[in-house]
């Protein structure tokens, strides 16, 4: 099942890991620590190999991969001798690197981007192209008519107006491609309605959205434990400082209000209620890909008394990024290649966000993950 | 359904604390905060009431229970208003405190408090007494040949040795007055096979060990998140400090041992491996009821990338535990109702060290709970 | 030497327990923790005593003080008891409230402030009152002409303008009436030139600002660590959340500018350079009067090994703050015994942003403040 | 002023820190983070810079410096870059290493230990050579007659016993030949009646002990700070996380022990009582030559009102040491050049555990040692 992972931000911090990391665990060179889909849980036959994955993508960066690559590795991100290592298999992903698509409509740009999928499809004869969206945040996006349907869409499109946010463009191309996405980000991507009407009328498959890889994951679990142990959580506040990949445009108040939002979302439909507290999110240059969150949650248990407890994370985004990239990819082209169209809410597990998750706890999202990716091994083993 | 909770150790912080507590909810002055069997996902005609809970109980002190429950306010575990509002109630109960059984065999003092568990069932017309030992943590029991089987028990106990640690004969004295019975300590209780066939030849049900109220409770959420994310915990090393309670007995190495090590089970058999580092307990007398534990681990995640996290909890030890002993006297009274025999493997969640629990993760033993819960309560209402 | 202290803000959370406190320790119900002026290094001659205090002030409120000390009992700041045993006492301080001179113009206004001071000077015969700054934090002061000179005030003040904002016409108003003047919020207060001028004019010391309680005192002994040993200090994050006395007044933006400034400040003077990072203030009602401040911060040693600090602080602002408030109190009608004229200069062990101080490293303070306090009691003694 | 840096454990993670940050400040190939007399306040002509700096010394390890260089690159101690920039020059070094003197009477060993300081002395023509005790900590020395003076020790030593712990011997071996001696760790060196005495004699100065690199730091400052402000200090509970250099020799209760002494000596001494709680140490062989320690403090302030904090410090310690043995090296030089003689108390800025320091606040030691470092520069300008 030869599978392409489109990336779109391919030479961001987290693009760029998942790449190294995808071709070092082709090579053997690294165990797969990270990786969900290799636990004995969610192991199986329904999904594409490592070495099944061919990367590309596009940016609107152009500093080459092995650059970035070596800039992770001085940042603490990668080993400096795998980046090293696995240099001609860098330069050959560059290959497969695009711009990103400009000038014209934004018709034009859609049509150029489905173009450059279909190239990458035809080139290495795959199955199949996951697109995901592992680009810089965007602010919201401001409503638009032709967000209500796809024959007004492409209307829309085809005029001088930015329709769609660049994330909505990208996903648009996708399904124009008849490709399977995945959105990694807060930004708009494909949650419009022209957008998933079409996705659905293409038979394809989608998830997002917004990665859950530090204090969510823990908020994740640990509300759930103030829920099921009946304690009156009073307040939560939060706060991640951190400086590397998508830091400074989040440090832009449109973009980290999505972010912000999506990061409490968890608390209220846990707990039931909405304790007081904010999450915050600083740039902090200095800190560089290792962010440092620190929450403090304030409860009461019987009879009134009050309790508290504090953490701090400090963990490398990135890194815990990439592997989920790899995994959400291989989960997804598992899933369109079983003929499932649509949200895949049973990936909820991988998201701040979830598309239409009943739930926020890590738990039951989990539970929900291995019996989904199980009747997806039952059916390819048929 | 008129149930009583006998509480061996009753004058201690965590027996003072459910007393007050269960009479304040009876008498409508508090909120169930932090009793679990409160929940929607859990409540049911199956359990007895708050107004159907009757307290009595052995201690080796005679500390007035109104006097312990001023001091508990004094340190801010109670408030203090409530132990005034309560102080007929809580001289009512005192009716019902004996002292520990002294003098003459063991045989002899087993039979003792049969007699007291019996005088008061009968006292308060009561369809049944669960046993809750509350009392302070013991050190590991010294092996005796009366602890193979029933017929070598009894034989044993009616000689001059001291065949059983007090805990254990407390758990005797509990099976042979027909008492269902709950091991909220470390210590050995009903662990040992004469008393396990003793408890299934009389048709008692029974739970236990060490009730899980403190970072015990954070680890069984925060290690099956590792684990559910593949991420590879390199060491994970705590510290308690504290001076209520308790206290004093575990900063003695003996009883220190069998709770450090019920501690660090969690991991190893949650993550499959057991990563570097200890759990200490120490003793900080200025610290009182409130105890704090702080906790570092590291971990690994994609590419060998080190990852950290620190938590400190902050929690009122008794306050924790209090809701828990009530919730276990009801869902025990129930399963005792309901015809259950032997380990009551279902409450794990309640338990650090749990009874031939398969899993030490919150939420699959959440999930177990309410399927448990949910079976008696369809039981009940049929 | 009868000294009265008039606190600005008398029914505010710092001065309620300021009062009590006084009340207590002249009636010896409690021992001077916390006043730095009962410390062996700087006791002696020249200071009023407790039992020479007397209270006084102003506040726009109207709750009783034996009320607001209640309300401070029930929030854990003072032990309930006290506020009971000393209800006599706090009914008389009570006669010496005055409300907050309103209506006429601005000169009308500081005429009134003028005579409540004179009056209570004379009522109890004090040698001298010192006026005490503890109300809510204001916006930073609009520019006006007035402010230039003495001459251009009172021409201002006459007229129908709010020349001066409300913490300056209190300082007004004390050195009219010939009373020292401390000021321990981050208002403007007596930092006017036109005020200075006259301040000095009159013979009078004066002292501020912004009393030094909690993340800022220890960063004044952090920062100066760091330094002496070179090490290079990347970032400083800081978050402070709190709950009571004066933090809604602080979640307004304009009034949270001047404090987050002054907390900054101590880094950069200390440091010689400023490194990343912010400090925030957030207003969390749940935390009630214990603030938790939480720091992160990160530096280079040798070789440029990046290493981190964190830690968090969990003070009650109230109780750290009273004793200080006495301390100044003491202090600075000590320096106008004395005759000493204009800004305090060795007072700033006490202050956040202390006038004209050319160090912000809490040694060096503390080390000219027993000198200063050594003169002063060698001359009283002389 | 050709100066010899003779380190006693020249191949552990310390003194190999040491020399390759003296060969990279030589080559100027990175900025003196870290040292302390590189500071504007103790620069000056008295002392050799580091150009002037000749590094030899002893091990009983015979791992290659560039061997253990790169090791501690890997650990992120280093940078790797440097390590092999320098190749060379450790190679060099590498020449002035002797293995530990073994065999024969321990007046053979201490012969032959002069031998090589001696030869070490000639071959650079050094103007004096220091020696450094940065060898692994030994447990508490076995009390013996020989310790008494010098003539009681030359006789022992002639004899069959092991008269001195190896650390003394080398203390002995370096007064004999006429080198003024520091001593970095916390074994007992120098402080014997018979070798202080001998120092004295030959006209040597001596330092010592026990680096004071982590938590004792932040101790150091923390102390004074709520001695100053009067606070009263409940409990001071600390912990040590480590994994790398000394730690597996800490694990070991005799080391441990000594250690965990002058850890506590700090508090008793600047708060004038010993609060509750511990300092633990604990070998974590997974964080490497990253130190954590955590350390939770409650106090009392006003009325009593029980506060607390909380702090985490995650140093490198031997990046933190190591620039400190080059200031000792430097400072020791210099005031044998000077003509001081005996125990140099006004570098107790650099010690846990300080000869005959009358403190242990951090800004004091730093007050003193400013004012030695400016005598001695007036001095050497003179
Ligand atoms: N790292 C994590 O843990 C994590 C978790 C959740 C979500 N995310 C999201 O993943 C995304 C990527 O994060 P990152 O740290 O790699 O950021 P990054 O800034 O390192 O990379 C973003 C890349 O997107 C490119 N880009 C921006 N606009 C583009 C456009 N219109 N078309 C094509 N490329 C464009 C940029 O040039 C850049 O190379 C962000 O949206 C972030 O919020 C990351
Ligand atoms: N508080 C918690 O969060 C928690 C959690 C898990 C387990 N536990 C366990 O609960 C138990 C009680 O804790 P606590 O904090 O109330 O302790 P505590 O010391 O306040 O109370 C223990 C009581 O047991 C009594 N006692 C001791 N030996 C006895 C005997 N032989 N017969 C009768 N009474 C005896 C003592 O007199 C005392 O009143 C301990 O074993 C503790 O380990 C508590
Ligand atoms: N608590 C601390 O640790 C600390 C430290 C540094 C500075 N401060 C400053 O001390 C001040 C008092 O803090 P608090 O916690 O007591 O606040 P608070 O809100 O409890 O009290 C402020 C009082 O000032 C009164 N007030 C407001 N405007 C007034 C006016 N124009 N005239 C007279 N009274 C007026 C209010 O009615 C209130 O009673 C604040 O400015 C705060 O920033 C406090
Ligand atoms: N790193 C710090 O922050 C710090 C702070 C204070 C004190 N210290 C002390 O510095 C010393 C060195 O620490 P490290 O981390 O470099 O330890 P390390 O274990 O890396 O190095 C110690 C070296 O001493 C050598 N050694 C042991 N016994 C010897 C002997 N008899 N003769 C000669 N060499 C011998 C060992 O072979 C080893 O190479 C320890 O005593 C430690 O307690 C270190
Ligand atoms: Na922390
Ligand atoms: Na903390």
């Amino acid at each position: 099942m030869r599978t392409g992972v489109w990336l779109v931000g391919a030479r961001g911090s987290v693009a760029t890991t998942s790449i190294v990391g995808g071709l070092a665990l082709r090579a053997g060179l690294t165990a797969p620590t990270g990786c969900v889909t290799e636990l004995p849980a969610l192991r199986g036959p329904a999904l594409p190999t490592f070495a099944d994955l061919f990367f590309g993508g596009h940016d609107l960066a152009t500093t080459p991969l092995t650059k970035r690559a070596e800039t992770l590795a001085d940042a603490g991100v990668l080993p400096g001798r795998l980046a090293a290592t696995l240099a001609a298999e860098l330069t050959a992903v560059e290959e497969d690197l695009r711009p990103a698509p400009t000038g014209g409509t934004q018709a034009d740009r859609a049509a150029a981007a489905v173009a450059d999928l279909t190239a990458f499809r035809r080139r290495h004869r795959l199955d199949r192209v996951v697109v995901v969206d592992v680009s810089a945040t965007e602010p919201a996006a401001r409503p638009h008519p032709g967000h209500a349907d796809p024959a007004a869409l492409r209307a829309a499109l085809a005029g001088p107006d930015e329709v769609l946010p660049p994330s909505s463009l990208y996903a648009y191309a996708a399904v124009e491609a008849g490709c399977p996405y995945v959105d990694f980000t807060p930004s708009t991507g494909l949650r419009l309605p022209a957008l998933a009407e079409l996705a659905v009328a293409r038979g394809l498959p989608y998830a997002g959205h917004d990665g859950k890889t530090g204090e969510t994951l823990v908020k994740s679990v640990l509300a759930p434990m103030f829920a099921m142990r009946h304690l009156a959580v009073r307040s939560w506040s939060g706060v991640n400082l951190l400086g590397g990949g998508d830091g400074a445009t989040l440090a832009d108040p449109a973009a980290n209000a999505a972010k912000v939002e999506s990061k409490q979302r968890v608390l209220g439909e846990t707990l039931g209620y909405l304790p007081q507290g904010q999450t915050r999110i600083e740039f902090v240059e200095e800190l560089g890909d290792f962010k440092t969150a620190w929450d403090l949650i304030t409860f009461t248990g019987f009879l009134g008394t009050g309790m508290r407890m504090e953490f701090s994370w400090h963990g490398c985004d990135s890194a815990l990024a990439a592997p989920l990239v790899l995994d959400l990819a291989r989960l997804t082209a598992a899933a369109h290649a079983a003929g499932r169209v649509g949200p895949l809410t049973d990936l909820a597990f991988f998201f701040k966000d979830p598309l239409g998750s009943p739930t926020h706890s890590l738990a039951e999202q989990w539970q929900r993950l291995v019996e989904f990716t199980g009747r997806l091994h039952a059916e390819a083993a048929a």
